[in-house]
């Protein structure tokens, strides 16, 4: 049917696929996208930049058809049965040796299933996770593939090419065995979550208890942007104050309502994080308070009852702007540290080899929580590729004890103004915790073999215990 | 082989199954205990109080041969594959209308799948919850009974003879449908845990931080459970800091090690929280502190380099106790309130008819979490058995709000001591998230919508927006 064989197929060519494809096109890829609907790939086809090899096809048979061998065949599809049943259509018409790409945010306990049951059919399946929303896809997202790394070879170069580039260096490299690729991307997507809540936080302290208003938000972020909080999230905060509201004139984040909801990658990492275990609080906390969020109703009610007062922040603006952004750089980088606890324990006990310093320097352009702080991390691991947490690196350390006055002095002041903070507080909570030759956990320990016979260990001695404690 | 017949059978003999062998014996009940060996039921029998009907077998034929109809057999095995297993042997010996009660500490969904699997044989599968030690399932344990209503009436009286009685009341009750006895056995632990690890964290408060000594932490706790923190676990605390250590004659939880491990009920009600969802960060975090605890060579190498100092608590003595009691006593109920609204919402979700008066009353003794406040939560459910959340009832929410003060003043302390407090801070920012009508969750929506077009509601208007943030 064609004369020419395409480099890539992909199927799922809603604003994320189509834009991925488009982006691969540009970099001089030949490019078929499946879609049942001619429409749809006709649209596809007339979207692309002009003299890009862009071609739409409606049937599966076409897209296997027209494509070179090895085959290599990205998915853009919703996590879940919509994946098993492409490759269930998929898996008649492919030979061995082709490859198949799941782009979508997939658990990674689906993609552990599939490589395997894919491995004896000869067919490669990876994982990838691509992250950098809409725009990220069509200009250069950070790409987290992992799999067979064989498979890899054969996408590497369009994979580094599309992928945004720091320092010229691509934002994507081969993140592990197995399912590595998917578990990176949910815990970069964990990591997205703590980062967002404890903006959020820092937005709760300065406008409810400083009472700033967004043109000075916007002005407070925009100064942050351009200091050692840089980052794409602070950046588009900065953004969103100034955005108008057609309707009403209003500033539009102050009519957007706030109900979030927690499923998905965010959720996965606090749930996968508590069966490794590894403790990532602050992850889980913006789980909870996003689910706390959608309770509205009952927020309402229970607002009425208690009639909270915010008590104003008197203390010097310019001196608690400070401290705020300060407070914030701690808290994020205890929120890297805890995710990046996590894949470095995760990689250990389910076998997929991830190599720390390469998913923190991919993660430094393109993804969602690329900041510059990335580059501080990629350093680290560096020098010892093998750190078990990030807090524990000569470096890092010096900079998040700088920090601790100022996360003490906002936090006491939330508490005095009533005002939650709960991520912010579960990230000083972590450090503190963490930094603690001695827990209170003695307590608990005791109270188990108190009441459960449950046993416990001693600071003196190896072996397992148990007492009589109310004799 | 046997002349009479025996009220009730019981698999796993280990220390909670005999106990509670025992106990129903006690109660005038024939029970017979089935262990593959010999010696172990030669010694169940043994230790049984004189003339009370307590017989050992060693096959599960015997076991069988020997109930009246219906057969009431009582799983005490681990969790998991052992209860399949027993199920499984079980299964060919048994007839229509017999009723296995799994008394462990099974996830809820095993116990679905069994019920679900019984029931088109004719038998009937029941959770249950068994809530106290060691010596609650010896003297009288909380039970929570779940499953086919038929069934229960068959175990009704067996159960309510045995377990802890309050006001002469039995603590036990019909759950609810299905596997709500697990349901609700499980959320007991994760409040359990939630409360455990704020009481460890109040020690850490008073040892660390105001300096007292195992003595006059025995006499602190032994005021509170005079008075309004009357709790099981608050009583047990007081006994704990007067143990002594035979080998060094120190106080024995200066002995512990302070390692604790995160794995079973606690853990799975933070998982499942998070599937429905609803917000438990409690819970959440005494999961995840329980886990950074064992950590414990990490924390060594971090307290090394970070040197943390605590400051000692510079406060009025006396005042200080007072409010670390009341900032105890808040933290509490908001472990309870999240636990509740957890099962409130569960009960719904998964269709389980949970009675929630009957959850707080049968909790009012025996089991770990019995405390004074639970006759305040079973009188604010018999006003409203609805109840979303016990922390919107009116004369609960006069006593939360009355000990605010205490609380605040205790966490600024914290943090200005460098104490972690976790799970503390977490019930406060929970209470204080949960009063809010305006969560600063907006600016959370407003940056998906920006960067991933996850669109958003309005505060003004019904539907679904979708904006251009950057323009």
């Amino acid at each position: 049917m064609a004369d020419k064989l395409f480099d890539l197929g992909m199927i799922g060519i809603g604003v994320m696929g189509k834009n991925l494809l488009y982006n691969m096109a540009d970099h001089g890829f030949s490019v078929v996208g499946y879609n049942r609907s001619p429409e749809k790939t006709a649209a596809l086809e007339q979207g692309a930049t002009p003299n890009t090899d862009v071609k739409g096809v409606n049937t599966m048979e076409d897209l296997v058809k027209m494509l070179k061998a090895p085959r290599k065949i990205t998915l853009l599809v919703p996590a879940g049965k919509p994946v098993d049943d492409v490759v269930g259509s998929l898996l008649p018409l492919l030979e061995k040796g082709d490859i198949i790409i799941d782009a979508g945010n997939s658990h990674y306990t689906d993609t552990l299933r599939r490589v395997t049951e894919l491995q004896p059919k000869g067919i490669h399946f990876m994982g990838m996770g691509v992250s950098g929303g809409e725009s990220g896809a069509r200009l250069g997202p950070s790409i987290m593939p992992g799999g067979d790394r064989e498979a890899y070879q054969h996408v590497k170069a369009v994979l580094e090419a599309v992928s945004a580039k720091v320092n010229g260096e691509p934002c994507t490299a081969y993140m592990g065995k197995d399912a590595a690729g998917h578990y990176v991307k949910m815990v970069h997507n964990g990591i997205e979550y703590a980062i967002m809540q404890m903006i959020s936080e820092i937005y709760d302290l300065l406008h409810r208890g400083l009472g700033l208003d967004n043109d000075e938000l916007h002005e407070v972020f925009k100064t942050w942007n351009e200091g050692e909080l840089q980052s794409f999230l602070v950046e588009i905060t900065r953004d969103i104050f100034l955005k108008k509201d057609d309707k009403t004139g209003n500033r539009l984040v102050d009519m957007v309502l706030d109900k979030a909801g927690a499923k998905g990658t965010g959720k996965w990492t606090s749930q996968d994080a508590m069966d490794l275990p590894v403790a990532i609080p602050s992850i889980d906390i913006a789980v909870s308070l996003r689910t706390l969020s959608a309770f509205k109703e009952e927020r309402v009610k229970a607002a009425a009852i208690y009639k909270p007062v915010i008590e104003k922040i008197k203390a010097d603006k310019k001196q608690f702007i400070q401290e705020a952004g300060e407070g914030l750089f701690f808290c994020t980088i205890i929120a890297y540290a805890q995710g990046l606890a996590l894949l470095h324990n995760a990689s250990e006990e389910l076998k997929m080899d991830i190599p720390m310093q390469d998913v923190v320097k991919i993660w430094r352009g393109g993804c969602i929580i690329r900041s510059s702080l990335l580059e501080q991390f990629y350093q680290a691991y560096r020098k010892n590729p093998q750190l078990p947490n990030i807090l524990l690196d000569d470096q890092l350390s010096g900079l998040v004890q700088s920090k601790l006055p100022a996360i003490r002095a906002i936090l006491a002041q939330a508490i005095r103004s009533g005002i939650p903070a709960a991520g912010l507080k579960s990230a000083l909570a972590y450090f503190e915790a963490y930094t603690t030759e001695r827990m209170p956990t003695n307590l608990i320990q005791a109270q188990r073999d108190y009441f459960g016979a449950h046993t416990y260990q001693r600071i003196d001695e190896e072996g397992i215990f148990h007492s009589e404690w109310d004799q």
